[in-house]
């Protein structure tokens, strides 16, 4: 049983391929398969291309999201893999990420988010407990 | 000078109201308006609902992107603020979005991403630094 309602691995990327950190649709679709192979059910996508270079999306997923942010000037990403239950596995997004835009090193931190045995539970809404 | 490229909060508010959590509509705009409150350009929102209870989404902004998951049964919601730049505060985010959900109490976490002193900077993406 997972004592969190999410995990969230901060992912930072260096010495990427820098023409791929430029390409949109490139980016867009290394991050929707490693959504994929992680286990995860892709629910939206949105991409856009910053100026003069950079890439930022987002993958919604069924269970949270998957965030990326470019600087090809810098060969650098940072990722955000946050998922919730326990049939999605994000460090099997970090391996694909890592290899598809060829990077040299990387960091992680993986941070529990909720901490669930010190929140109370109720099964609705507008329990009284809160009000 | 900023001697990174992104700024991260990472917050976690408990004990919000459980009925707003589970405002779809609600939700969006209080990222809306609190991604507006900080100074940012809102590109794209996405927002869904969970079976049974709960709300997930994410507003794209210009400077990078605000995502929220939330837990109603728990009085739970996890919020990332991600922003690059000079002109945009997240802290006014935070402080938008921990009087929307009516939290009452929140912690947070403000994270450097992508330390710039520590990166080999190039002005052309195919530069011969990484090949």
């Amino acid at each position: 049983m997972m004592n969190s309602l999410g995990m969230h691995i901060l992912v930072e990327l260096f010495e990427c391929d820098r023409d791929k950190l430029d390409d949109v649709p490139g980016i867009e679709e290394a991050m929707i398969k490693a959504a994929e192979a992680s286990g995860a059910t892709v629910v939206n996508t949105t991409f856009h291309h910053f100026s003069p270079i950079g890439v930022s999306g987002v993958v919604v997923i069924q269970e949270s999201h998957l965030a990326i942010h470019t600087w090809p000037e810098y060969g650098f990403a940072a990722v955000d893999l946050f998922t919730c239950g326990t049939t999605v596995d994000p460090w099997v997004a970090y391996e694909y990420l890592k290899k598809a835009l060829n990077a040299d090193y990387g960091s992680t931190i993986e941070m529990r988010r909720g901490e669930k045995r010190l929140m109370k539970e109720s099964s609705l809404v507008s329990d009284s407990i809160v009000k």
